[in-house]
């Protein structure tokens, strides 16, 4: 295991572009994963660890038994000294641990579903934050897949995996085209339930989500795209009953897929 | 209606103080709401507002028929230049409206409930932005009260109002010790459904939420204290289904209020 001691190190200088940008990203089919519960919720996954970077004299260092628990074979792994280490941590109070993983590069004609799946479908979601919370609400429910249609947002940035606390990687992920993801739901015979602002809608609670089922949702400023809404099988929305006309995206989101949860039993 | 132009205006000082210290809020017994939006929801449901600055300079201000629609007296009604707003703006692409509001003084003793109400009580919430998305979901469930029991955060401070979206101000809520809050719920007749993370709890879809219910949510890092959860009447769970061990407080309590919402019809 090799010390980095320079923050202008060129391996250092990498782990900040591979941060930075989703080019480099997706041209090296590599992402960032900072934090130990983070990445040993990816390992857990079944995520392959490419290169494993710790800071151990941070003062809430993750404890060396912890990491050797990864499995990251010593030659794919380096320590860093703190002023190496800032430079790539993006949170305060870090525990010392980066790692660099492969994203698993699937498409929607790899996708393997059980006979009546449940799937979440986020279109054009561009907020990092949402994406994440949303991606571990999805783990938490074990739906079978979680599409993003048309996303504005890299949905392998380090941002949602900080977001997701590791669970970007628990369940399928795909990124896909709205016409081509809307258009795989149907073939499929996927019955898509379109979360709408709209108070005519159907209450999702008198909705039946026992058979094959995707669960879309739109951006939490604009809702689903009009064309998204025009080819789903049914409008739902969760009822206002206060002053405030919508929820936070990830809070519906949740409130949905357990309501799925609890019908299919 | 008065021009403030200097950053160095004593209204402009005491706006940074009062966002700044919850002591003061306290001993003035006002707080800050950033917003039209958050400042429309907290007008409807009726807070009172102090004073209303405005800066119709910035490229997002918000238009001058909105603010005319809050009814503000003139003569509490002051003008800012961008360079004093700017002072006391805390989001980027503000819309140029702060106000100071006046939160009701509401104590458990003074608390009016239906006769078979629902409550949403989150003991030593900490974070700001958790609290502010219970109370959006309060809103959105029209949940009769929310208490916090041993708050560790200003339940009125300008980032609980805003990540409340306003929603701070449209159902009860109320502060109190965590002993008070409990004797008191117990003295009702309101039973209390303790949010745990163990794993031999009840799933939260077989309780029954159909009578006077209290749903307890504690920290996300530590949940309830021990305490709370030897003394609420039931303990629940929402299953966890994949690798992750707890949802996000807010989603949780989502989740959880919305189910109660849906038992009771």
């Amino acid at each position: 295991m090799d010390l980095i001691t320079s923050a202008q190190n060129p391996r250092v200088k990498r782990l900040l572009r591979l941060q930075q940008k989703a080019a480099d990203r997706r041209a090296e089919g590599l992402t960032l994963v900072e934090g130990l519960r983070e990445l040993a919720v990816a390992a857990a996954a079944g995520v392959e660890v490419a290169e494993l970077y710790h800071c151990p004299a941070l003062p809430n260092a993750a404890p060396p038994a912890a990491l050797a628990a990864l499995h990251v074979p010593p030659a794919r792994t380096w320590e860093l000294a703190p002023a190496a280490f800032e430079r790539v941590a993006y949170r305060d109070g870090s525990d010392g641990v980066v790692a660099l993983v492969r994203p698993p590069a699937r498409r929607l004609a790899d996708l393997r579903l059980p006979a009546n799946p449940l799937l979440l479908v986020a279109e054009a979601v561009e907020k990092p934050g949402n994406l994440g919370a949303l991606l571990r609400t999805a783990d938490a429910a074990a739906v079978d897949a979680v599409l993003v249609l048309d996303p504005r947002t890299d949905v392998w940035s380090p941002n949602v995996i900080r977001a997701s606390i590791g669970c970007a990687f628990t369940r399928p992920l795909i990124a896909c085209g709205r016409d081509e993801g809307l258009d795989w739901l149907r073939a499929r015979g996927i019955r898509t339930f379109a979360a709408a602002l709209t108070p005519c809608a159907r209450a999702y609670t008198e909705a039946d989500f026992r058979g094959p089922t995707a669960l879309l949702l739109g951006t939490e400023a604009d809702g689903l795209t009009p064309t998204t809404l025009a080819r789903a099988d049914e409008t739902i929305i969760i009822p206002m009953r206060g002053l405030i006309d919508s929820l936070n995206v990830s809070v519906a989101a949740a409130v949905l897929t357990f309501e799925a949860v609890r019908q299919r039993g």
